[in-house]
């Protein structure tokens, strides 16, 4: 079978996985409008390309907090990737390394810290944390990370409480006995009463730039008014997010959100911008509205399941070369002559 | 089978119920369009919901007129009870004392308001009404369910005629020999000539409003001008109801009609909505939009046929979970604090 | 089989009518979207149902040219009857009395006028004219129609050809042998060279009047452009009409239409509708846009083939219990209560 | 089976052509979005027929740059016809000129510009022209073609890179071994390292024009800004065209696209619209929004598939047919009454 498209390591994964795996990587709270509504919205949206520009030489590179990365795109923090391929975050950082991108790993990792580390020395990896109710553990984490050569620290800040998942429901879905979340074995047990701390507020910012000097980008936002907020409680950066349709449903697509965030922020800091990425052509969409960089979580996972650190690779780089196809279509050489006026909404 | 959510008392209810049973409750007016919209309807909202605020302590409770229920989600009044659990609508008023919330009675419950009320004394009820063409018949009922402790007079507006319900006419649906409007029994013969008087006009609220001291609420409003009415007619609630797509078939959806009603009665009395609600979150969305409080009606009958009063607790505890954890992941911890930022329409 | 709604006729219709002449009768133009259009543009329309009035004395009677009807439905001018039914337009004519309505007839009838007259002396009728290249033919049929007692003369404006109907090009329709388009026997035959004088202009509506004191009613106008000229020629009517979708596809619903016509004539002449009625409370929408009265085609038809006379006996009824209790349920006792107030343009 | 519209003429081909072949002529860039809402956008149209004009003479002939055709409808640059019979481009020039129309010769013919000369000496055809890496190739075309009597130069501007066809790409496609792109056959191979430039500009039109005295026509604008600079290099048409939605997916339609560049060009230059006609109203549509001609890519391979020359021949007669006949029911008799108040876009 040829892996031509994201729907190819799609359709394998879903063969492939056990149930419940396939189930819980690919749930949606309650009715998956969301989930839906984040692929759908990029289909809404049209190109308005330029002929005849000079596209010979293409330079897809950008820069994400300083750090330059081969194409904006880079992979979100999603759980439990030894579900997916028994190496786990180890064959993702690896992946991520090969393809000169960024990483972020999960909190909920089924290996350490340092282990992603050892795996893949010298890639770019930032770290993705919620705030536990055991605040030591937190800060214990953050620490880590900072000395593990992590270079930003990723708060996720839609999940006070875990969305109604109704297949991870039925399924009664928890990891295998034979893996962990490791990062936090001794602080606590995951799956029992949430460790995650549901009172955390803004403040908690202050709290968290007091812990590290890495960078703080905060993930999860849809809104404008949180997006004013979290430029004024000093983040670097800003992912719109939705959690890929898992936590509340029925809350806007993040093509449709990312608009919105981008132009209350005015450039102040730095907006990425995940879910429903599944074509290159997405991705320019996204920088045309404003992205500095998109990151893909499912399909990261399904190229794991694919072939581990080598499946990811191939989604990687099919998302490269369509991106720089697109862009050349568009009539762009670089990724700074990207801008609003490549594309428009659609009447539909 | 797990009961995760409403749907699944649905398939089941689809499933055991008798044909005609289950049409009946399902039946929608002609071709149902209005049935499905008040579904629809909801899916078009989008939250916009708020991040980190502290939604670690939850409050969910609210009042209407002035009693206290214990989340804004009460049982409309439907017919019949008995066609979907032996016990009818005893182990309704039940499951809605075990749950600390308003069961609104109908005038055509197939046990007598004195049933209802014995089964469970205190619980917090009000009554349906229809006006009779024998207004003798009404006024005895209206002062048996005074006396026998309901707090409310719900009067239904919408049915001067009976809705064409296709499937009801093929099935020449009517009550099995052993059930019976108890109710009405010494004063008229149900399925005959219809005994509802449909010259009622507004002058009627003035009758109604001799006969008690309760409260009355009218049912079935849609458009700003009957809401206009509603309260310079001295009622002190207004439920927004197409009674459940089952009347004139293509009227907008409740959830629709709801923003009208609101702002035409610009909080002089309370305003509650029925019909369409499948899910906690949609119950964030009507009072978003400044509902008080929700009824729900098939949803209630499908509790009923799964397991009678326990099914119909089921029923109600999932709607409060998945209201409690929406709040939460909307960024409200208290009722109080839903208001019209939460929500917008979706372009599609 | 209950015969419950009009839907359930037409299906009765499908499966007895012989292939061919199922064709024929539910063709449409090209792609057939405007014939499904038609009915698809009501269901985008919504009530805004009104309470409390005393519905309790219905009146749906109305006026069409000044002549007293039992409802506003009509008979469409199709042809060939004798394919639905061995007595073709005699037994429709039979129909239109019976229910006290009016009957256009098509020139392209399988009776002669005289014959139709004869079996139902005293209805309501009007005759459906062609132009034709021969103009003596056509001035022998509006002097026939108009001595037989046929009270308005409607002349077909969108058909200088024939539309392009695929099945009927695969099926080679043509009429069975023993068939007749009786009225023209002696001026010429039908399915050679078409007989239809393309060369028809506005200023042919001033050599009709000159042929005949009846009023003249035009049927094919959709623009505001062309409602005006009617006016301005002295017509007496309009009917919104795209010929059941089978002229020009994806020209709009006539529903759609009727409004900008209505706005277009201001009350100078009466303006009717044809196309996609299949239900009660479309006649109720129309009206509520301006229509005085609407005609029904392929509905007729339908009943025709279910039971010839009495088959669209059933028809009618239907649709009029329809309209009565729509009427009803939106609060309009009469046909003069109806308004424009009755509905809105639903956003989908 | 009757061949009565063209999808019977899509069908054949999917039925009959080998897999690879038909593949290769369906395949649209991606998901196909741009290639399905060609069509779809046409049936987003609805036309605003008028009445009672004198239709009995029609005139369906245009001029394109002063040459004039039977009806507005040429045959748009394909490439490969061999694979859909085996004379290729020699059947497409012969119906072409036997129908008294435009055909533009694609540089990826399979037969060589003196095969499709000599085929069907005296036709009006252009030539349509990528321009190489190799430029005195290109060169050389071109003064090929202006020394055949060709009367037109087609340059494609959407394709510096080719898009990505999904179906392609899992078929291997490439040609079988006895088809050749005859007309480079000695310059470069096709399918290795692509032979086009992709660094070519806007004054490249200069260039062209150094080398010939042929108008040069700009295929695969699509925005007004490019239509500006079109006109401002001096170009003499410009062609409206998504390469079939072969190139950058989810680009507009290009009905709707014509419409800004009809605005921008004000008529300065004539301008052409290709993808998604099916039907003669579609062709009334393009030329009510202000095309001059439009151009048929795989409909006139269907009709090569079919029957070669004599099948492209019935293909372009029913188109001929319904374009007539459209325009009488809309109430045009010459081309030049047709305009924009014919139409308007529909609200779905």
């Amino acid at each position: 079978m040829a892996m031509v498209c994201l729907s190819d390591f799609e359709a394998y994964a879903k063969k492939y996985l056990p149930k419940i795996a396939w189930d819980y990587f690919a749930a949606g709270a309650d009715d998956c409008t969301t989930r839906d509504e984040n692929i759908l919205a990029y289909k809404r949206i049209r190109f308005r390309p330029r002929m005849l520009r000079d596209v010979s030489v293409m330079d897809i590179r950008t820069k994400i907090l300083g750090s330059e990365i081969s194409f904006p795109v880079g992979i979100a923090p999603t759980g439990f990737h030894q579900l997916a391929w028994p190496d786990g975050e180890k064959s993702t950082a690896r992946a991520a390394r090969a393809m000169d991108t960024c990483y972020i790993a999960s909190t909920y990792s089924t290996c350490t810290l340092e282990e992603i580390s050892a795996a893949a020395p010298g890639g770019l990896r930032w770290f993705q944390l919620y705030i536990h109710r055991n605040r030591a553990a937190s800060q214990q984490l953050v620490q880590r990370a900072e000395a593990l050569g992590f270079q930003g620290l990723v708060l996720t800040a839609d999940l006070p409480y875990t969305g109604k998942r109704r297949d991870d429901v039925r399924n009664g879905f928890r990891l295998p006995p034979h893996m962990k979340v490791k990062n936090l074995e001794r602080a606590f047990e995951v799956c029992k009463m949430s460790p995650l701390d549901p009172s955390v507020t803004w403040n908690d910012i202050y709290w968290l730039r007091s812990l590290t000097r890495l960078p703080i980008i905060i993930k999860g936002i849809l809104t404008r008014e949180d997006a004013e907020l979290a430029v004024k409680h000093g983040v670097q950066g800003i992912i719109v997010s939705n959690h890929g349709g898992r936590q509340l449903d029925e809350v806007p697509a993040t093509i449709d959100a990312l608009v919105e965030v981008v132009e209350a922020v005015g450039g102040r800091v730095e907006v990425y911008v995940d879910g429903g990425i599944r074509k290159g052509s997405d991705v320019l969409k996204a920088l045309a509205l404003g992205a500095k960089c998109v990151f893909i979580g499912r399909p990261a996972l399904w190229g794991l399941a694919y072939k581990g650190e080598e499946g990811l690779q191939d989604v990687l780089r099919i998302l490269q070369d369509e991106f720089r196809l697109s862009m050349a279509l568009a009539g762009c050489a670089s990724v700074s002559e990207i801008g609003q006026h490549l594309v428009q909404f659609s009447r539909l």
